[in-house]
């Protein structure tokens, strides 16, 4: 059986996240192309290396990114890490030739995307960007029965991606909440997967409108001393950020992110309106797509839930019996089978690098316009 | 236009939802086959009469309910008083050869039942029973449904019919928890409509084995007098009955009342599980039937929420566009016009004294069921 | 008792709604402070004003609206009719001292909203605009809510309203499709209820950005002649408007209506996020409201879905006991209840006409903004 | 770091499931007092064993439960074998001086179950029945709100569990059908579980009364001869299984299971009513609990949906941030991580055989009762 080896920058939630990716591929998929073999983690810190290797399973640790890319024995690179890294890390790793798996969002704006483009290219290695939202069972469904027809002319895609643990105004100025570090808040973060999702499903940007919010401006900085008085940051993203888009396709698209929406924790919800039917999807309850099928005789038409838990549907035919849900994790496991398969083949599987700029494109207008207050053009 | 002059004995909670029923029949359905004239109301009381008469449109109000089945201008007698009096009332109505609109249960057991069918069938006048959930229009469409085959053979019957009034020990012994004027609790009350339902929608019942439970055993009398201790007297009706049934076509049951589910307002709820697919309704919901289709492809198979509000489906055309729900006093208003057009063709309709007498024989076995700890034919 | 002599304008759809607000208010609310008469109905066409005055319950019914409002024994006049022509009948009724209850949006824009504000300022008459979603206890119960702080600072205002009436392409060219005779179409039939909710919830507006669609731009027209070529005529309204909102306050909005949202029959559906909790409503469950407390312990925080069927809860004790819900057509009750105490007292209950106009500034910035491409300032 | 070495017996369905549990334990839970080492596998075909040790990790395999029962280096035995098997294998494990993980039903009967206990006891070994819907998230908080006193006096348990696998006449006669090989149908398979969530939440059962049910009595048997009449074999166990109970503490319950609920592919579902609150479930969406709290203000009820992925939840500190939901092989971790604990601390965690044979008197009791048509009171 054909192995690709990997190499893991970083070992925080999303190191543990992908570690589950591989860990369980052949597990559940034992048919795939190529099983993945956990070789190193690394980290900034050895011990935390050290830690993420023993707990989730990694041969060997290493401190930085620069051991673990310079390998002889290594042909994958995992970058789980903050936004601002992704760029350098990646084309290091390409111009060694490794295959890259690409945290999301791709990177701080579109021109970094392009570089990282031009280097895995010229490399000639594969590459893939970890949206992995289109390898829930029920988004792959949806896509399936768009496919199909089923949903027919688009008119309407509307998603939120809510969630709300930043609304102490106590909460600390973390990483995540500087430009710097994040490029942006709630909009990389959030709308760069519902933005992923819009182009899964319902096709290319032509322009968009959008607003950048941010409620609370400043917050204590990490590490206070304590009987002192407590020194404050600025927050320099956006909390949450809303916006309008016109589709390629004639359909009309509103957005939302945020992480002032109380009482949604991981509140990925999408809708999409066609002349034919229409899906709804809530990540919250990943093991359900919801559809109305406007053909049905008038009298028993109806919003259906789908429980996607039956051997028929997409993946679940590696894991349990109907109505035996999966959760969160089981998403890398999609995710890395894809990966995997397209190693073997030496094809980059979607969504690639191409996919990361498309989706930067967009993130860029929305903050364009939203500091010129109109609407802005997506670039091809 | 054919008319048909009400004169309605009770001026209570069911009073006044009757009153709703003739009131708005013409409006929602003005080709109606008879339309209700409100002539009057009586109660035991006059000053009560006279006060539901002014706020409910009666034409005039009498003390006592002998003025109004003697009035030669009279037709119809509307019983929505206690439990304990409409054999009574029945019977003299019959004699004065009005037609009898009765509140459920029909009687305290089903030897006053049978009285009253003697009564009216010797009179020959037009009969029926206030079983008014089958005339929610989701609960119509489901027996729709049924009568297209799309259940097939029914296996499961399961229903519920959850309040929680009375949990409070303090809650006062009204007329409802004693046994003398109520004739049971829970079971009477609220089994009554999920036998009926289950009797309408799956079939006769075979047998049934049951349990009635008192929870809180004493309670404070009404009108206490102040500064003196409180006077207490007992429960003597079920706060809950359960119990299991075997239907003659071979499908089973499980059936509960109670007055003690805490959070349950008016939990109506039932399913049916056929061999083609399932229903299920939820009275708190009344404008939604869910329904799982069988024979659909696995991939698409779900629970579907039929918004029972198009113009297609029972009664709806009455009333208001696709989407304007409509609450639960409509269906008093249903109920009316099935029993005007029963009335204009000199038939009883369903459901009539037939039925009630049915629904009082599962109700009568169930509680011979629990006093005798075992399973008890239902009679024919 | 007091009363009030109705004059009721239009005899179609709301008509029919508004008349059962008057027919029904003293039923429900036998306190309230004057008592509606239901006294003539007209209507362009004399046989629809007569059909109407017999099936709704008016006294005497005339054609044209200028028996109604020059009639010396009519105190309020009801305009059910077409936005166009709103203007015209209010100025002339205000003119001869009646009251006006006004169908939204208030009229074709702002300028013309002026024109009303100053005739019914002149009169000194009592004036009230049917934002009848205001008068849903779900709804008013939300208010008291946020009266009670139990949202604090808002930060998100989240509204849709979809519906799928006219998605089918061969649905015809109704004067509803026509600028006009309807202004807008989606727009001010649909965002001017949500636009309301949102002053009513959340606040007043500061700026609007928004795209106005039309996804079907030719229909047939009505009236074709049989075995012709079908005549076509263009759609001169949206079909679906969308827009982002900034709040006078720092909060943010989106809001969308539209027609073509298959499955979506009446989703008036909004929710706000606040800094100590959040609250949602769907007009197709209009008995339920949603709230999530973030001032809860964590470990028991959720959406709580409250039966808003209490008779603690705004406008309930009129009706049912506990879980028997109401429908669509109870908010006119509640609308004529606060109406009837308003003309009682003299003053114009909210919402009035300068709520009309402020809704119209709203919608109007919207129609410009989508213009322009860019944010428009709402008018003060 | 303490070890403890698994042989598992099975290596199936339930021998899948139970592999994730060892594999993720110290992933989830590092601080796990005993770390699992998944030394051997076996089944009854070699083949099953090497591919199941393969697939699912384990170091090596066997045919046939004798060598890895008598094996030096294993600690624990994993019974996850026919319900048939389960007497014989953990009495010679127990013997040979294994801890023992006992897949539910414990045995065919009481009668074998006592026999187990007397080799566990006699041993002194470690002991648990893999009841594991108790350490779903969301069921292990509402043990913890039951011992916090906010559901107060239980009333009702109302429990059903429902699927739909066999309600094709042509399911073939597989082993879980014959009454020899698996005891009983839905009743040991599906009852076996809700009983036992009965027994933690709610209390000890007191006497039931049963009604068992076969639907379809015929089947296809296995490996038919092609081009020949399909040879037919009897269904010797329940379709469907319906009771009712009286719970030693006054409280009262229904349970359902069934093969034959259409549209349910996997619905435990269950709620219970106390005199202070209510709580209820579905295994469907195991990620959240129900919950509604009487003692609120009243204007403030309602049913409130946890969703149960918060740090301070039962078990999700060691998976994933807020609103990342788990599935249902989680369960089967947390079940480890008790057992392995438990080994540490030389006791037998809960739910252990003591529970199996409680679960099994009632589950006896159900069966006379439905023999005998009557109440039948359970063993204590």
């Amino acid at each position: 059986m054909k192995t690709v080896k990997v190499g893991m920058v970083g070992s925080a939630f999303m190191g543990k996240a992908h570690s589950v990716g591989y860990r369980d591929c052949a597990f559940a998929f034992p048919y795939v192309k190529a099983v993945p073999v956990m070789k190193e983690i690394c980290s900034l810190l050895e011990d935390e290396a050290r830690a993420a290797a023993q707990r989730f399973g990694w041969e060997r640790w290493s401190q930085g990114y620069e051991h673990v890319i310079s390998s002889d024995d290594i042909d994958l690179i995992d970058i789980s890490t903050g936004n601002n890294t992704h760029k350098e890390i990646a084309i290091a790793a390409a111009k060694n030739g490794k295959h890259i798996f690409c945290e999301k969002p791709m990177a701080m704006n579109a021109a970094e995307c392009k570089e990282m483009i031009e280097a895995v290219e010229k490399a000639g290695v594969v590459h893939m960007i970890d949206f992995n939202y289109r390898r829930v069972p029920a988004v792959s469904l949806a896509r399936q029965m768009i496919d199909e027809g089923k949903i027919g002319t688009p008119y309407h895609f509307r998603a939120v991606y809510l969630q709300d643990w930043i609304m102490d105004p106590d909460f600390p100025l973390v990483w995540r909440l500087s430009k710097d570090k994040a490029g942006s808040g709630a909009h990389g973060d959030l709308n760069a997967h519902i933005i992923d999702l819009a182009r899964y499903l319902c096709g290319e940007f032509d322009s968009v409108c959008g607003l950048m919010k941010t409620f609370i401006e400043k917050r204590p900085l990490l590490n206070q001393e304590p009987d002192k008085p407590k020194k404050m940051g600025s927050v320099t993203v956006d909390d949450a950020t809303v916006f309008l888009a016109k589709f390629a396709n004639g359909a009309i698209g509103t957005f939302e992110a945020s992480r002032f929406a109380g009482g949604h924790r991981n509140g990925n919800v999408f809708e999409i309106n066609g002349s034919k039917g229409s899906v709804r999807f809530n990540l919250e309850r990943l093991n359900e797509l919801e559809y109305f099928d406007l053909t049905e005789d008038q009298k028993y038409q109806g919003w259906k839930t789908i429980l996607v838990t039956e051997p028929v549907h997409p993946y679940v035919c590696g894991w349990w019996p109907s109505g035996h849900i999966i959760g969160w994790q089981h998403l890398f496991v999609h995710q890395v089978y894809e990966l995997m398969n397209g190693i073997a083949e030496g094809k980059s599987p979607s969504p690639n690098f191409y996919d990361g700029l498309k989706c930067q494109y967009v993130l860029d207008a929305v903050e364009k316009s939203s500091a010129n207050e109109q609407w802005v053009k997506v670039l091809e």
